[in-house]
C-alpha cells in the first residue's frame, strides 16, 4: 500500500509517498517558487538518504507535479516502478467549513462543496484544491481524499465555537470558530491516549507550537475546545501573528496609522508575534539566541509567549474540569526546552511537574518530561501530520470499495 | 468629612456625597438626558428614604451641577447647609493612560496630561474632565482628586500588559492593556483580603460582572492581569460587548457587511454580546427569563457568559500559579445564582467547591458561597466604587496638606 500526499500551497507543492500501514516513508520532497523565478524540486528517499534537486522552471502546479511523477518512477533514483503503484493521492485540504467533519473521497460535488470555504480561507483553500485537480488530471482513475485541518475540532460544543457577535454574523457569514492543524492535534492526543493505555476518559490539552501555533483540549479523544478561530490568527503568540489582542486595536491602529485593511490584516498576521516584539526575526532560535545576548525585546517576546500559552493551559484545565496530561509538539513544541519549561512551571497546583533535566535533553521522539511524582503527565511526542493524511485516505479509500 | 464624588459622562451626572471615614451616604442621585431633551434629576438620602426627581432643562453640565449644589444645599430637603460643608470633591476618571498609577490631586498641569489620554478613552475621558472643570468653576477653591479606573492594574508585570502587535504600536501609539474597573477590583480585593485576615501573600480572582463586566488576578494585593485591554471591549461576554473573538473577525465582518470602521466599532461595542447572541435583550436578567421560557439562544448566550468566565478563572488562576478565592461583585456577580454556580462548577480539581444552597439564596452584602471544605474561598462581594473614590480623595487631601 502506498499513498502520495500532497499539500499545495500557492506556489509550492509538499509531496509524501508512505506506507498508511507502517508509516514506512519512500520518498519525500518539494516544490518550491512555481510561477515565481528559480523554482526547483526537492526529493529525498530517507531508506537510502539518497537526495536530489532539480532546478527546473515550474510555472505551474500541473508541471510541478510532472515533475514530481516523473521523479518518483525514474528508472534510476525512483521509489516505484510507474504510477499504478500509487493507491491513493490524500490530500490536506485547510478549511472544511461546518461541512466537513472527516475526511472524505474528492468528487466533482464534493470539491463544489469545499469551494464554498474558500472565502474563509482565501490564501490557502484555491491552492489546496488546485493540487486536487492537478492530481486528477495527471493520473486519472486514482482515488483523492481531502484531509481537513479543520475536522478535527468539528466536536467542538456551540458554547466554545460560537463568538458572542451578532447571531446573524453566524448563520449569514458563517462566523464561529473553528480551528486548525487538526491532523497534528488528532495525532499527538492518540498517541497520548495510547501511551495512557486508552483510558475510558482523559483530559489531554496538546500545545502544537510551530511558525503558526494553537493549543487544543482534547478530552475523551475529541476536541472540546482550541486557540485559532475562524482563520489561524486567534490564539497563542505566533511567529509573526499576534493571536489575542483587544478586538478594538484592529480598526485603533488602522485608524491612527491610516491603514488600509489589507495593510492592517498583513501587520496583524505577518509583522506581529515574535517578530513585532523583538524586531529581529520571527524565528523562536533567533529569539534564544537573542536571550543569550542579552536582549531585553526577545527577552519579553519570550516571557509573552509562555505566560500566554502557560494561561492557556489553565483555561482548558477549567474547561474540561481537570487535566491528566499536558503534550507539545511542532517545531518550538519538540525543541524549546525553555519554552515547555516556562509553560508549565508553576502548574504544580493542578498536578504538572516538570522534570527540569529530562526536559533540557535533546533526545528524539517520544519523551516523558513529567517527573514520577507528576499527576499530570508531560510529554514531548513529534507530530505526524503526513501520516494521518494517508491513514485517512487509506481507509476512506478501503470503506469505499 | 464630607466627599462629593462625581462620575460624569457624556449626557449624565453620577453624584454622591459620604463620609471617606464611615462611608456613610448622605445623598446619591443623577442628572440624566443633559444636552438632551427631557433632562432630569434624581436626588435620595438613603438616611430618610427621601427621594426627588426634577424634570427640568439640563442644557449642560455647569446647569447640571449648579442644580445639584442647589438640590443637597436646599434649606427643606438639603443635606448640607452651604458648599462649605463639601470638604473635597473625587471625580471618576477613566483612563489614567500609563501616568497615573494612582489618584492625583488635580491642577491644571495634571489635566493636562490626563487630556493626553483623551484618545485612549475618547467617549469617556472628555466628559470625566468637563464635570472637573465645571466643579471647579461653580466651587472654586476645593480640592479636586482624580481617581482612575485604570490606575489598580498599572502594577501588571510587561508579559501581561503587552499585545504582540509590532512594538512601534506600543511605543507610538500607546497601544497595550490598560484594564479598567480598577476601582472596583482594588476595593472587592481588598475586603477579600481583610476577610482572609490579610495574610501575606493572597491569590484572587475578582468577577466584576455588570453590563460592562472584567475579571481580575490580584497577587498580594496587586494586580497581575485583567480582562479589558487598551479600550473595556476585550475579555468576557458583556451585555452589549463581544469580548474576546479571533481579530480577524473584525475585517471579515466589516468588509463582508461593507460596513464603515464606525459601524464596524458599533457592531462589536453595542449589538454584540448578550444582546448578539440572545438577540432580544441585553440584559442578563432577561436572557434568564429567556432560559426559563426555553429560548434556545438565551441558553446559548449563557452557556457561552459562564464557559467564558470558567477559561478565566483558570487562565488567571494558572498565571498565578494557584487560587486562594474567587469573588464575585458587580450587578450581575451580586445577583445571578446561575452565572456564579456555573463558573465555578467543574473547578473542583483546583479546590473551589460551591455551596449551590446558599449560593442561591439573595442573602444582601457579604456572602461566603464556598463550602466549609473547599480549599479555594468563593464570596459575593458588593462593590462600592464611590467609597473607593472618596477614601482615595480623602488620603491625597490629607497628604497634600
Amino acid at each position: 500500500m502506498k499513498v502520495l500526499v500532497i499539500n499545495c500551497g500557492s506556489s509550492s507543492l509538499k509531496y509524501q509517498l508512505l506506507n498508511p500501514s507502517t508509516g514506512e516513508l519512500f520518498a519525500i520532497g518539494l516544490c518550491d517558487r512555481i510561477g515565481i523565478a528559480n523554482s526547483k524540486l526537492e526529493y529525498e528517499i530517507p531508506a537510502t538518504d539518497f537526495e536530489l534537486e532539480i532546478n527546473q522552471d515550474l510555472p505551474n502546479h500541473k508541471i510541478a507535479l510532472e515533475l514530481v511523477v516523473k521523479t518518483i518512477t525514474d528508472k534510476e533514483h525512483g521509489v516505484v516502478a510507474s504510477i499504478e503503484e500509487i493507491d491513493a493521492i490524500g490530500h490536506r485540504i485547510v478549511h472544511g467549513g461546518e461541512k466537513f467533519a472527516y475526511s472524505v473521497m474528492l468528487d466533482e460535488t464534493v470539491l463544489a462543496a469545499i469551494e464554498e470555504n474558500n472565502e474563509l480561507a482565501p490564501l490557502h483553500n484555491p491552492a489546496n484544491l488546485m493540487g486536487v485537480r492537478t492530481c486528477m488530471e495527471l493520473m486519472p482513475g486514482k482515488p483523492n481524499v481531502a484531509v481537513f485541518d479543520t475536522a478535527f475540532h468539528q466536536t467542538m460544543p456551540a458554547k466554545a465555537f460560537m463568538y458572542p457577535l451578532p447571531y446573524a454574523d453566524y448563520t449569514e457569514l458563517k462566523v464561529r470558530k473553528y480551528g486548525f492543524h487538526g491532523t497534528s492535534h488528532l495525532f499527538v492526543s492518540n498517541e497520548m491516549n495510547r501511551i495512557m493505555g486508552n483510558p475510558e476518559h482523559s483530559k489531554i490539552i496538546v500545545c502544537h507550537l510551530g511558525n503558526g501555533a494553537s493549543i487544543t483540549a482534547v478530552q475523551d479523544g475529541k476536541s472540546v475546545d482550541t486557540s485559532m478561530g475562524l482563520t489561524p490568527l486567534q490564539g497563542l503568540m505566533m511567529g509573526t501573528r499576534c493571536g489575542d489582542v483587544d478586538p478594538a486595536t484592529v480598526l485603533f491602529i488602522k485608524n491612527k496609522r491610516n491603514l488600509t485593511d489589507k495593510e492592517m490584516d498583513d501587520r496583524l498576521n505577518k509583522q506581529s508575534g515574535i517578530l513585532g516584539i523583538f524586531g529581529k526575526s520571527s524565528d523562536c532560535r533567533d529569539m534564544e539566541n537573542g536571550i543569550k545576548a542579552g536582549d531585553e525585546r526577545a527577552i519579553l517576546a519570550e516571557d509573552m509567549m509562555i505566560y500566554r500559552l502557560k494561561s492557556y493551559i489553565g483555561a482548558y484545565s477549567a474547561a474540561m474540569g481537570g487535566l491528566d496530561a499536558i503534550c507539545f509538539t511542532g517545531g518550538i513544541g519538540e525543541n524549546s526546552a525553555a519554552i515547555r519549561e516556562g509553560a508549565v512551571k508553576g502548574l504544580e497546583f493542578i498536578g504538572a511537574k516538570i522534570d527540569t533535566a529530562i526536559n533540557s535533553t535533546r533526545k528524539k521522539g517520544i519523551v516523558k518530561l513529567s517527573t514520577e511524582d507528576s499527576r499530570v503527565l508531560i510529554y514531548k511526542i513529534p507530530t505526524n501530520e503526513e501520516l494521518v493524511i494517508a491513514r485517512d485516505t487509506y481507509k476512506i479509500v478501503n470503506e469505499n470499495k
